[in-house]
């Protein structure tokens, strides 16, 4: 398979996920000698990938949707079979209805610092239809030069990498004799695609149990050149869905067109008053929450390589929004319009005037706004352009007492989240990493997922930084969602030394 | 079921098929002993009503999409059979792979006028999930007063009743004994809603069949208020459906967003420069080709009543576009925006950069607007606007090389029509109609509806009048399409007046 050719390739030879460890062990190198203990590990890795990649499948053949109750508890039971198998302490906690939390550690020593790894093992929506393959089947793709291979499924990346990646690094650390320079403790949560509703309660309530005295969240991708990545901040989100009205029932554009109002031209017209097609936000006062840059993250943005016109090419644009690069338009607030739902659908819907249209609405966030701020300066806003506003489905009555009116649903938000680069916890694990990846460690003040990490900054003030793993073209949100294998080795090799090496820099 | 209660109502009371005969005996009245000819007609259907429902239910039962080849045959094999059963000679003409045009006429007189009745017999496409019963299962719905009778179906009003009206006008004739004043022909088409792509050259193909003095439009709703109407135009129509392309595959609107540009956005910035939310089209020139009212159109758009308060309340409107009622709304082009496709859905989708997004747009035109002028205005303005327009799925080369693109794909469209309403023809039509109505008739230059109409003008040089005959507020094109009966039965006396009294008056 290995040796099939780019013809081959191109007809995409999908694995079965039974012959995927008999596939990878023609990939397994001879081990190194070296004898440090990033050495030590690249080793194991290199001698254990069918093993490590058999237990990953087996996790990624679990479906994990967080609203599926059934598979998310499977998921916890699978996670905390995987933990007690290596000795760990482990507990499934739960707050109210939500999902379980498997949190695990390993008898701790006062004498060293202690660190939890936080990861989700619940992943987004699905659209089957879109997918090459069932993405609870995981399929392994072996391009013709074994140089781009990957593992398809839901969360390949997004984020059961982690959680197998962070266990995996263990095993590596523990077969090398290496012992570790900090506690280790593990939080794993099963709704952060949903928006993590029940977190913020869970942190307050278990707050004795989950001490620590620093969070690293292990999610997102690393940079885009495929370089390593630690990243100190993540922007925050809030979602909108806004619905304007029409008629109360389709009526025939012929008869009704340019006398009853259409809803989605009201849309439209909104869409173009909230933000440029350049990306510019024009909703008055909002960039004035933003906190202006420090020069240590003036400095790390100026390092960074610039994959514009790569990146440009790859995803086949004919130009970008706005005059920045990636990491720099990251660094400010977005507004994404993901959907304008209402009228007619098929291959031949009629011409009509909708009943309503509805614009879905995603705003990133940046320290210092939050989903409040933008909310009162989004509604603010539309009050001032004349818009009555209401928050659940308006009357008969409101429909006609009011010229201009639209419904707001705001969805489940996170504030943005930022890292102090210049504290000794963020040095010394800079130094860390970098015995690893030397120069090639790239680093960000901000990456553009968001996280629930504010929440753990907020509950326990200590500092969260995130380690990202996956590939950056890894399907992350969509369809054929996949993740270089590449890229989990190399994030094990990084797990490893941060658990082998932190304690060592961080006075 | 004539007395149930409000409350009862409310439950909608729907009939089964088999038992709308019977439900509808219990309306039928005494007959009228008025001798003319209107009033022979009147007591004619006030006598037959449950035979003539039924046979309206055994048609509207042939489910009618232009595009389901097998039952449009069906359907024209029955207006065939109904109007055999009458002694018409009957011929079936097909152009190229088009649907049969049903052609009918009896035994011609060379003293009197010949007048030809257009109406078609496919109807539109259906969403079903939409519908409270299949489209084609035709349900009565009786109201607690028997007030508002209605009979909901696919086609129910566009345009199965008027073949069924039509022809039962001219049995009501036939029984009275009265002899019409013109020579009767039919037309019926089977593919207007698919914007009629066989009939221009079908017209010119078979031309010398067709020789007729006059076309009657027997299509669209009657007056707001439900007054008898007469239109002597129509509004043309023209669709575009507009894409703007993002990246190849979608993205994170978190790692993205403000970088990679969002198509939808394009889109909403884009409609806004086409139109203002009042319904005025800002597309350059665009109002140039519109010819100004005669004297005599202004008149009759002066003597109509004005329904716009009660149209509103019934629409549930807070407001209205533009500063006009309907009626000098529709003497005006539209642009109505039906749907905008793209990026996620479900409840829950993903915030994503979506790959592409689709506006679908109808335009209404008036005279002297067309299809062609309108195309090139709004491509022009597009150039000008800087994009560069393709017609067919833009390559990835394309895509790369232009900053802003778009493709264009252009419906079959129809031009407006309007005939000269001081015509001798015009005039005589008035009066027969006015000797049925009195002064509840009304008069209006042009119908928001568009219909092939300007394709017998442009073949045949001779005027065309449009005779609706449906309840206005029928649901045309939408779900629960449904027919007054008390529109059924005025249509029917409408019809029989035309061919009773017509030849009376045109000299």
């Amino acid at each position: 398979m290995k040796k099939s050719g780019r013809a081959l390739f191109a007809l995409l030879c999908w694995l079965s996920v039974s012959s995927i460890a008999n596939s990878v062990a023609a990939l397994a190198q001879d081990a190194d000698t070296s004898i440090d203990a990033n050495a030590a590990v690249r080793s194991y890795v290199e001698q254990h990938k069918p093993a490590i990649l058999k237990e990953f499948v087996e996790f990624l053949s679990i479906p994990n949707v967080a609203s599926d109750t059934a598979n998310i508890r499977k998921n916890a039971d699978a996670i905390e079979r995987m933990l007690k198998q290596r000795g760990f302490h482990v507990k499934q906690l739960v707050q109210d209805d939500g999902p379980p939390v498997v949190i695990a550690e390993k008898s701790s020593d006062r004498k060293k610092h202690t660190v939890t790894f936080y990861a989700h093992y619940d992943g987004q929506p699905v659209q089957k239809a879109d997918w090459v393959r069932d993405p609870w089947s995981p399929a392994l793709v072996i391009d013709s030069k074994g140089s781009d291979t990957r593992l398809y499924a839901r969360s390949a990346s997004d984020d059961k990498a982690a959680v197998m990646g962070l266990i995996a690094a263990y095993d590596a650390l523990k077969a090398g004799g290496v012992e570790p320079s900090v506690n280790i403790k593990f939080f794993f949560e099963g709704e952060e695609e949903a928006g993590s509703p029940h977190l913020e309660k869970f942190l307050a309530h278990y707050a004795d149990q989950l001490a620590t005295d620093l969070w690293v969240f292990c999610d997102g991708p690393v940079y885009q050149n495929g370089n390593p990545l630690l990243v100190f901040g993540n922007r925050g989100v809030t979602t909108v869905a806004i619905t304007a009205f029409g008629p109360n029932r389709a009526l025939h554009s012929g008869h009704y067109g340019n006398w009853a109002p259409n809803p989605i031209v009201e849309l439209a017209h909104l869409v173009a008053k909230l933000r440029t097609t350049e990306g510019e936000i024009t909703i008055p006062h909002f960039y004035e929450a933003v906190r202006p840059l420090k020069p240590s993250e003036q400095t790390a943005l100026k390092n960074l390589p610039n994959l514009d016109a790569q990146l440009k090419d790859d995803f086949g644009l004919g130009r970008t929004e706005g005059q920045g690069s990636v990491p720099e338009q990251i660094m400010k607030p977005a507004l994404n319009l993901d959907r304008i739902e209402g009228g007619g659908y098929g291959p031949n819907p009629a011409n009509a005037i909708p009943i309503s249209a509805t614009a879905y609405i995603d705003f990133r966030l940046v320290p210092d706004q939050t989903p409040v701020i933008v909310r009162e300066q989004l509604e603010s806003y539309l009050r001032q352009l004349g818009y009555f506003l209401v928050h659940q489905a308006p009357t008969a009555a409101e429909r006609k007492e009011h010229a201009r009116l639209l419904q707001l649903n705001w969805g489940a938000g996170y504030p943005p989240q930022r890292a102090d680069m210049d504290a000794p916890v963020s040095q010394a694990f800079i130094h860390a990493a970098r015995d690893l990846t030397g120069n090639s460690l790239v680093i960000i003040p901000t990456l553009g997922g968001s996280t629930p990490a504010f929440l753990f900054e907020q509950q326990f003030k200590e500092t969260v930084i995130t380690l990202p793993i996956a590939n950056f073209d890894n399907n992350q949100h969509a369809a054929n969602e996949n993740i270089k294998l590449e890229n989990l080795w190399n994030g094990i090799g990084m797990y490893a030394a941060i658990y082998s090496s932190l304690g060592k820099y961080w006075h």
